[in-house]
């Protein structure tokens, strides 16, 4: 028997493309001969459709689908991710579902029992979770269907579920498993889910077939990996990262086992390549081509404009230097050697004349108050405003280069620096960021050296550092990856060796500039825990502020 | 026995405020000798703590309020909204629960079985459900202690869920229902408990005291609204709306009936006393007091100013008038008869100079280009940016002032009128807006005639009106309702009657306006869909666009 693995990427709503997808996956499949084809978790609706999952007519176009891709299913039997109604009455109004299509009709639909409602996850928000497990029989052949995280309970030692759907379909006697996947990326998650799998098989020992999606919906990125395994705990093959691809394989030669093919799995090479995926399927998605951004000389706007260029070519993207009177003429130049490095069009705007006009136009009414704050905001805004007239003016989405540090704090300025589209490295600490800055330059030096070696500075007064309003980064991300990604709180992370007095003003700096965060861009997810939709905070509370 | 309903007004993570309020309610019950005293659903940590409740840190601080609160259970029972570890190592870490606290100490906890998970609800991201049910037995009766959702399955007649906690209650025989809740305020949420409630108790036949909580938590308004029902199903009594209560009943007095006292449901005066509310709390519950916003000369910005100025004080309100060349005469007029109206401080600061060091500044890039959405933007812009510098430098915070029709289709500039750490409107249609400013001029013209009756314009270029672009609000408003409110798709808008084009056109809007509303203000919700928390849309989608 021979089983297509069919890691594509889907658009949410677009019922169309994602059908065109299969479909010519299935004619290749066919040519090779596979009995069987497998495509994602949700594939017919792209995975997270969210409350688009509340309409009927949503539900109807799904059904649809479905119904076109059984009239393909002849030769070939197809594995798809959909959705189904839940008819019985009690309930969640839907299933989300596995359906085996063959000799042109619906065969047997599975449901999904474990049904994620957590971080990002929202599912128990729509679906039912499965009630009965049935293996399907294909061809002298059985299978266990299961849906993503249906193998994350795997002897039940996962606290968060009652049911173990595998030890559900053991004494059923599969051959082999199927498990269709929408598990997004981050930078840790493929070497945790090969070690899930791999409990799986110790645990079951019949081969299994890992089907995963690829490209980015919004914010969640979908890093593929697929992965075919033998009995013995083997990877026989894993398929690329952030792209598509199609495998046939020959269910015998998995079974013998004997091949071993994984990927590298390197935490900033990951990244990167995540990032610009993520860059690339925004704007793809959207039918959009054109991003500008503000290049300050510093190292987030330079590491946003080499992803940019990296993503969607030279020639799709803009700069624009704006120099104040506090900016230091060694960043202006540093940015113009990134811009001329990476082949992008860039303009020199001083920002002068307007910072002028607000303190001529505000004058009458803070003519006692003194520079600070408010005036260095209005700096960051007018390079904003400009940077959005060039989008409205030329169709040029801006791009949003705050860092997940400064995010966390507060350390930027609303509808100042804080504007654009999408953020695209609002989930790298700051040290990440310089550790990518050398990723990006390893080959040759593109961002230049200074970027990454001056002290960090907002420039938005005389001779200002970072490190006059923050610790040091090396120590500021440490806490807060431990109060952000752990979960920890403050005792405990005063008893990993962190002083009090700095843990307890940075928790507050967190908690008290939720509302800042609660207007930024979507943020492009690679880590465990992302500023978004996987991070519910309340903005009006009192609790370590 | 004396049973006293607390409603009162929590505020997320102030454990110590939250103790403190309950503390001071148990000694005013004991002076009025009540038997028992019941607080509402999560009652220690406030409603909805969101992720905090992933925090041991903060379980730990809900798990010693618990303890004083038992410690204080001298001489009078608690009923009283925390939660609890689950122990037993599977399903979800938390319990949402009751606890009954006598004697000094825990004498039952009972858990809550419905978990809502829709809308504005994320229960089952945090909570098990209870799978034991069980009355309390206390001075000689017995009580069925349910949590908010857990009566909203009567019969089992809601899809959602599969039990129904009091007919589990019911052959123990209790002889009276308490139900502590925090059910959020909508229009029409009042009129549905009720509904839901004298269901109960047609089934049931026994008394209920139904213990609401008060007060706003960022976007979502609590009304209080806490009743006592006879066994006839007509209310005893309902507690004021918007505000905290304490009424000590007599179980006797209660079960006999023959009282009816009930409140008046009017749309826009609920919707109006929801806002006054939700302004109050949000500013008293961070420690602020000033609010700022520009005062248009327009209705929007009007009804803003009323409200702000009804809930702060007018010392606590003050505007800016912000013409440009496109501001119609009587629209500096208008507002300034407002400000005047409501002796709120006002200033005129005229954009033009603003404006035009923009035009200078981006004239070499932009030399060839005509006027348009960039240029209007500019100014909407320009606004934001004085408004927000106001902000700073005097710490008012920055009230936004868009409407939900206008959120709704994206007529509204990000960073520009979008601006704002609250809306306040944002969750009223453009015609509710209208019936709020009447009913505000009801006992005197406060609002000026002319900002009602004149064609609603942005001015921001010559005889510009929202009906350019826009259809008519009264047709636009019922078209957003049924996709929004109603979650009704194109083919049954326009089966309602609508224009195809116009139903296809308006619902793309929506859709495409996704991501202006990803970087909106928390928005003070009183409908049944707000947008913000409880309406949750893919960005990068292809539907209905």
């Amino acid at each position: 028997m021979k089983i297509a693995v069919a890691q594509l990427n889907y658009h949410v709503g677009n019922f169309e493309g994602n059908l065109k997808k299969m479909l010519n996956a299935i004619d290749e499949a066919k040519m090779q001969q596979a009995d069987i084809i497998c495509f994602a978790e949700l594939a017919t609706v792209g995975y997270p459709p969210r409350d688009f999952l509340e309409f009927e007519d949503f539900v109807l176009k799904a059904e649809q689908t479905i119904t076109h891709l059984a009239q393909a299913a002849q030769d070939i039997a197809i594995v798809v991710g959909s959705i189904e109604k839940n008819t019985s009455g009690k309930g969640k109004p839907l299933y989300n579902a596995a359906y085996f299509l063959a000799e042109g009709k619906i065969q047997y639909v599975q449901h999904k029992a474990l049904l994620p409602t957590y971080d990002i996850f929202d599912e128990y928000r729509y679906f039912e979770p499965a009630r009965t497990f049935q293996v399907v029989h294909y061809k002298g052949k059985k299978i266990a269907l299961t849906i993503c995280e249906d193998l994350w309970n795997l002897g039940q030692e996962n606290p968060l579920y009652t049911i173990c759907p595998m030890d559900e379909l053991m004494p059923q006697s599969p051959d082999f498993m199927i498990n269709i996947a929408a598990s997004p990326f981050s930078y840790k998650q493929a070497t945790a889910r090969i070690n899930v799998l791999k409990a799986n098989i110790n645990r079951y020992k019949i081969p299994l077939f890992y089907v995963n999606q690829c490209g980015a919906q919004t914010e969640i990125l979908f890093d593929g990996g697929s992965i075919a395994m033998s009995p013995d705990g083997t990877i026989f093959e894993e398929l690329p990262y952030f792209k598509p691809a199609l495998r046939v394989y020959d269910l015998e030669k998995v079974r013998q086992g004997g091949q071993h093919f994984e990927q590298k799995k390197e935490k900033i090479q990951l990244i990167h390549d995540a990032l610009i995926m993520g860059l690339q399927n925004y704007f793809e998605k959207l039918g959009l081509k054109k991003v500008i951004l503000g290049l300050s000389g510093g190292i987030d706007s330079a590491v946003v404009a080499v992803l940019a260029a990296t993503a969607l070519g030279k020639n799709n993207v803009r700069v624009l230097l704006m120099p104040s009177q506090f900016s230091s003429d060694h960043s202006v130049q540093d940015a113009r050697i990134l811009a001329e490095n990476l082949g992008i069009q860039y303009d020199i705007i001083p920002i002068e004349n307007i910072y002028k006009a607000y303190e001529t136009t505000l004058q009458p009414h803070f003519w006692a108050t003194e520079f600070g704050l408010t005036e260095e905001n209005l700096q960051s805004r007018a390079r904003g405003m400009l940077l959005m007239a060039f989008s409205n003016k030329f169709g040029h989405i801006l791009l949003n280069t705050s860092n997940k540090s400064e995010m966390a704090v507060g350390y930027g300025t609303l509808y100042g620096d804080m504007c654009g589209g999408l953020s695209v490295i609002g989930d790298l600490y700051k040290t990440e960021v310089y550790e990518l800055a050398r990723y990006m330059n390893q080959q040759k030096t593109i961002i230049p050296e200074r970027t990454i070696t001056k002290p960090p500075s907002a420039e938005l007064r005389p001779d200002q550092k970072d490190s006059d309003s923050l610790p040091e980064y090396d120590v500021l991300d440490k806490i807060l990856y431990q109060y952000i990604e752990e979960r920890q709180g403050p005792q405990e992370i005063i008893d990993m060796g962190f002083e009090e007095a700095l843990v307890k003003k940075v928790l507050r700096l967190v908690n008290i500039n939720e509302f800042k965060r609660h207007q930024t861009a979507p943020v492009l997810r690679v880590s465990t825990k992302a500023f978004g939709m996987g991070r519910r905070m309340p903005i009006v509370a009192k609790y370590l502020v």
